[in-house]
């Protein structure tokens, strides 16, 4: 029995990322119909739009659906209101210490909650804080990851030979060959972004989209270290990004040259170049843009493909010589 | 029947990375008589000393080894008279185009090339140039790395699904779990690095070898990308790299920083501060000492055990609601 799917009570061990401006009810309910964990990204949501969006995701699912909710955001109170007012049962939380809020959330109803970590050692921090699983996020993520870059193929190992919780991977994982993958780094269920970013159901702008299934490799790049660390698309904005860091800008500068509302600009409302796109690696081997359903379905046939085909290997009937 | 054991009449495939100051004729011989391909690392040495390691090896081991030799290298006319008089069969490029150098290898008589590479282009430009094989080296490796910062668990995908050739999978393996993992992502071979510098048979400094088994998560940095991009722990040497990039260094007075013989004095004489010290991130769940033989003996257990825990993974049994 997987311990993820017990945990949530889905069919599939695969939780779709809340991710900003690509994640509201539409992608979440469809996700949770389909047998895996939605969840509506309040990162990019004022407090009312983060309540219209759970009311609809309730009206749109039966199945247990999730709120991922970056600690750092400045409404956090009023945030975490809402989603025990309104009923949530699963709560992410990311980019914080998970001591202030984990156990809050349980006394208020939140049946499960989960942190996002990329070391160990807060992995450690969360499961002491009495979160219920982690999802351990590698460099190769998109959106905010940990300033110290290890990969999900080192994170990984340190993290599940650290808790005893499960742990989800996150960061570069788009197909179920990837998932086994996972699993075989001991990971118990996959936490999934740039994939759902390029499905119907996603609120990402079709220019956007577009975008992410035609990125090659090495057209993405961790920056904005000195603020919150985020994997961008190369475009426009970020070669000003790096000509400011040429410059030796202050944080301050950099603060202003990012400005507000980037992310809405670019990954809402479609802007490719003046706009802050954030996508992982992996979104160079994303080429198609499916629906959440088709998606999942998809991994899980890869997955049991891909487990069929290690099951064979075998060194026996090697030429040694 | 693994391609990869069929190229190189190996037992497993496990190939030992060519590492500079760390892989000489000991690793290389005592890996091959274990079953794997041992490679002599020419990275770090004169042509009259890369014979001699050759000559050594060949009396140490009945079993194929090969040789690693960077492309860039100075006296690369040399080493590859050398490689073709000592009648080694096995040669690893990297850090240069292979176009230059398989085609010229292959007529002299050695039987198998294989390339190192950190993107899908060049596993194409290997492939068109008659290499048998490619080594995908992901961004979380140690030693020289891509200037596109992909990782093993991203690179992987695009590199198998571009490539007929097999794949060979590095950065970030150091357990049999991990070649499992890699496997699942389409490789069918690791090179493992720093596992192997941690070994007896290692000729890095001992106290090198102490420093890579007690590194912790988030310890080594990829730097010195304006030179050639290389992975390396965080000590006083890398300190003042960091300070001198934040006072705008130039590529040469950068290069004059880092001098000669930086690697030598850290991993092979134990200067462990004012030393280069080239690890992967992986380093940091490399816990002991072992012989080669024990590294990987423990590496194929392992990946069987963790095979037959994937293998019994099904999601049909949950508690979907």
């Amino acid at each position: 029995m997987n311990r993820i799917n017990q945990l949530f009570h889905t069919k599939y061990p695969i939780v779709q990322a809340g991710m900003i401006w690509c994640s509201g009810w539409r992608l979440a309910s469809a996700v949770s119909n389909a047998g895996a964990l939605g969840l509506i990204g309040a990162g990019s949501m004022y407090p009312q739009v983060l309540r219209e969006h759970i009311v609809k995701c309730k009206a749109a699912t039966q199945h247990p659906f999730g709120v991922n909710i970056p600690l750092l955001y400045p409404d956090i109170e009023k945030l975490m209101e809402i989603v025990v007012e309104e009923g949530v049962k699963i709560v992410f939380t990311s980019a914080g210490n998970p001591a202030s809020w984990t156990r809050i959330l349980k006394e208020r109803g939140i049946e499960r909650v989960v942190h996002v970590v990329s070391s160990a050692k807060f992995a450690k921090k969360a499961e002491d804080a009495g979160c219920d699983a982690i999802v351990a996020e590698g460099f190769e993520a998109g959106g905010h990851n940990g300033r110290e870059e290890t990969t999900t193929f080192c994170l990984l190992p340190s993290v599940t030979g650290t808790v005893k919780i499960p742990v989800l991977a996150a960061g570069g994982i788009a197909s179920g060959a990837a998932m086994l993958a996972a699993f075989a780094l001991g990971a118990e269920g996959v936490q999934v972004g740039s994939r759902f970013v390029a499905s119907i159901e996603s609120s990402a702008h079709d220019l956007f989209k577009q975008k992410v299934t035609s990125l090659n490799e090495g057209e993405t790049q961790l920056t904005l270290k000195e603020l919150t660390p985020v994997r961008m698309i190369k475009n426009e904005f970020f070669r000003e990004v790096e000509a400011a860091y040429a410059e030796k800008i202050s944080k301050e500068e950099l603060a202003k040259l990012l400005g507000r509302g980037r992310a809405k600009r670019g990954m809402f409302e479609g802007n490719m170049e003046e706009g802050e796109l954030e996508i992982g690696q992996i979104a160079a081997t994303i080429r198609n843009i499916l629906s959440a359903s088709e998606i999942i379905e998809q991994m899980i046939d890869e997955f049991y493909e891909a487990k069929k085909k290690v099951s064979l290997i075998s060194f026996t009937s090697s030429n040694f010589q």
